[in-house]
């Protein structure tokens, strides 16, 4: 391996539509990655990406990549259906696997793709890019030093006129961002969820969603989802019993503010028990303004040339789709699933 | 009748703690009605109000008020444990009564409210005060216009760092104000009720809530209500299949901007059908400033004096104790309740 | 003086248009205090008052006041043009005096009234309000622990659609507060002003205005005020060398922002100098939400009852009316003049 | 010419510092435009373009680039002190050019290099990008229109915590582009500058600054410029007799505000003329997201395919070094200057 460390690690990205040019963008940033193929189906995707990176070899074939053994990486940002069976192919040959968000379609495809990466000692990374954000690495380290006292809720709100998408409904589109979030920050697991979601425009795909997930410590998660406001607002409100967190996404500075900021029971009075306003003052941390997707990339070479596991690997994957199982279930059932 | 209208309406004011100062200061603003009692329990209460008020009868002993013949109106702004037996002895003693909101704890005892205003031939008003402001008023009028296409949905957060109550949860305390709103807009009836909520400082009221309702022609709710968030936000969102508004009641002006925004599926293309994202002007109509409650209380004075049934009747408070009733049932069985 | 403390301080109020209706509200919450007459010589300001304080005594004559000597102070909130007038005949009479900002029409008036408040050892106080406000307090602490480096910079904007005024012009209108405050914090001197203005809708007074004023110590300030905004802004930057201060005082809450953010040149390297940003974390204060009038008047009685000096006394007012007449030179005479 | 217009033309991009690289990703989008050579005299600039632009050829030497018979354009992004010279040399050797603003140090500059260009044929276009901004082109619509009335001011604030400049003051950096918009928005000249400015950390170039401008028609501009503020802010504000515009640029969206809203002189009313408020609803137009150097770069190629003069054309430019030279003038002079 210690050689392995000096050598450039060859990179190949699959699936050239919305995320695929970030990648290439972010991984073109890395010295020690370099990316050798593009991949795509589409003529007009590799056309695009042709002019700004001549020196990618462009192809419509996954199979040439699999057989090239220089490749030592496949980065798969192609549509949910596909995700299993190019995972499962690139693993197969040995390649090193960084699949987009969400993993699977299912729970058994993902437990598939976890058994064989061990199998195969190479790594599958997860992208839950917000897990890899300034923000939210700031509101862990918050977090950490224990002076929130108990955690009550995190709520989150992410919605605007987005994409209608037509392989995924909006809730595996956009709350599972949050379920990585709060496995990221809490490390607890969900114990039930209820979800409840209206398809208004298209036949097939949910288009706004609200869920209702309670944790343990009892933690209680609060995510509203939409494709169909008319403002975009990307909010999470963290609630504990001595400090709260907002976290503003669409703010271009000042994201995270921390309240010193709530209420207690005060216990000095004997009875009855009469709620204290704590109202303290309000901090804005300073946040670096590294690109989360840049620390994302630099986690998943980093983690190759160690021999370590990814903060988002494929366990963390699967629970993730365990979650959004559940959503489902919970839809079809109207029902609170316990999980 | 006709005599009546030439003359001062004579008018009680009970409960005197946080609403009763806006009614009394509201009140003296009406050239046609009169404040000659006030009445608290607490001495505390009484005495803030002297000063300001020194020509209105302060007593504590609400039997004065009853018994005496000239009092018109009564004002009911007591805790709601007292509003259903207050609200019976005015009508009984044959007095209009405005009786703050929520109506009553149970739907029997709005039931008999409403019986005995009918047999007493008297007004009974609820203080759903929203559907009287200017924001709320423009709000139906564009609504009114039909150019909103299909509702799809209805989607409000109110949450802020409140004041914990004893006596009701946030749900009653909060969300009521939008099943008003949502009564006044469109004049649909609830067909189910889900609601979810949890208790984090205290132990006798849910603090935080979020309640997912679907009415008659698929509009389907969501209101998130909460007395433990650090920001303060009133905002309500009202998703059109060709226009959008967004109410951000903490704005200072500018509260209401219509969106000329929305996703359409094209129905000129043949198949498949695919959305269309349309993104047109935004318009923020101008909007006294007259305060809701002014406009609620010279509404109640009209409605008296015309002898008309206002807009905020017995019949819309007890619709809305029958939804509170029913938020309650899907609390205690965690499931989605009929209505 | 001892038994004086004792009793309540007999006032009257002058002026019943905007502003005196807001001194009578914060005056009857102070309990040394008690408001005994209201003079105004339109008939509608004092029925205005009349039905919320039927206990004071409303007239027009002005005389009835100065003679009855159980009156202690006269707050005098009418027209800067009679200003003068007014607050001499009253300190003549023995009375004490708060005079609204901006205290007389000129520097010479301003002197009379000061030596005759020292003759007659009354008090004399100038009632600029921000001095008071509970930001203003919060900026001067943060500002007195010196952990600002130098000051640069004080740029204020108070703009907005406001009611153009007969007697006084813009600057006159609201740039004087600016000069209360920068006194306040800062207690330098101002050294040169330079002013520009414009008369578009009216043509008797300037509706926009932009102030450029050097204090001691180089400090740099900046004003701009307009009655001709479609926007309401209020809002003050300064700037020092360590850490600069926003003041939006439209915010209903998060008022003051202290910014850790600043330009240094690092001393460390030796040539060249190249500047340093820093960019540190941001502090919002808790900040009382009391009403600065009732701070003011609380001040005003305290200095009565302890027989000292108010922070805005006569002498304070006498600077800003100097510099408000530099103002009005600079404008007449196209150029910057020395003060 | 009509041979011409199906090449691609050749271009050549001096200067890879700030804005270089956004030069060549805008190029690269423009089909009937092909970077042929890019120029940096920083071995480290030219190596932070090789990878993305594989196929620009990369040079140190711009001699190469003057000689090279197939490059049709030259566009130079290097500081200020290099434009003269290296936009003469670009014009002797027959190529058009881009030059980046300010155009020139002085006026004297100005005026050979558009002599110049005359004389060879070429084009000489000034790079104020805000002109081709959506949002100012939707301004200069409604302008248009004529529904303003009569234009009464131009208030632009353009103040962040920038980078501090060595070879320009402030003025030079920020305020240039308001009068390149003010030029193109009204058409009308200036007629007196007003300038005033602190140097507070560096030595050599003014920081913070205020301008005040009377334009033709009494047009009213002042500009506040500051690299020293703690929070970013680009505000215009226009106020017609009619009309007002609020353009925030540092809103993602929702940027330009057009308010129904104005004071005016009531004319009906005999005497005395009292002012009439008039606050009508606020438009907030769609404005695409197009970015603002792509149409300049697209109105360049479509100029000299059509060899027909650009809106911000040598004219232009050396009205801006006019008012730029005023403007250093008044600051030195420490008094108003008539242009």
């Amino acid at each position: 391996m210690k050689n392995k460390k000096n050598l450039k690690l060859k990179i190949a990205v699959i699936g050239l539509g919305y995320w695929g040019p970030n990648l290439l963008r972010n991984l073109s940033n890395i010295k020690s990655a370099e990316v050798v193929y593009a991949c795509d189906l589409l003529e007009e995707n590799l056309n695009k990406i042709s002019k700004s990176y001549p020196s990618i070899n462009l192809t419509k074939d996954f199979n040439i990549i699999l057989k090239d053994k220089s490749v030592d990486v496949i980065v798969i940002a192609t549509p949910l259906s596909t995700h299993y069976s190019l995972a499962k192919q690139a693993l197969f040959f040995g390649k090193h696997v960084l699949l987009e968000k969400p993993m699977t379609k299912t729970s058994k495809e993902a437990k598939d793709l976890i058994k064989l990466a061990k199998q195969k000692k190479k790594m599958l990374m997860i992208g839950y890019t917000f897990v890899y954000s300034e923000a939210v690495k700031k509101i862990k380290e918050e977090i950490d030093k224990k002076t929130f006292g108990k955690i009550y809720y995190y709520d989150s709100t992410r919605i605007n006129l987005g994409l209608l998408q037509k392989d995924i409904n909006v809730i595996w589109d956009l709350a599972c961002h949050d379920f990585s979030i709060i496995n990221f920050l809490f490390n607890k697991n969900p114990l039930y969820v209820e979800a409840s979601a209206s398809r208004f425009v298209g036949k097939d795909q949910e288009e706004v969603a609200d869920l209702i997930i309670t944790y343990e410590n009892n933690i209680k998660v609060h995510i509203s989802v939409s494709w169909l406001s008319p403002v975009k607002i990307r909010q999470i409100l963290i609630g504990g019993s001595k400090k709260m967190i907002v976290f503003n996404d669409t703010e271009p500075s000042e994201k995270v503010k921390i309240y010193n900021k709530t209420v207690e029971f005060s216990k000095s009075s004997v009875t009855p028990f009469t709620p204290f306003y704590r109202s303290g003052d309000i901090l804005i941390p300073n946040i670096s303004q590294k690109e989360s997707l840049q620390n994302e990339l630099e986690h998943l070479i980093y983690c190759i040339q160690n021999n370590i596991q990814p903060i988002t690997n494929g366990e963390e994957g699967l629970k993730i789709v365990k979650l959004l199982e559940a959503s489902d279930l919970s839809l079809k059932n109207n029902s609170r699933v316990r999980i």
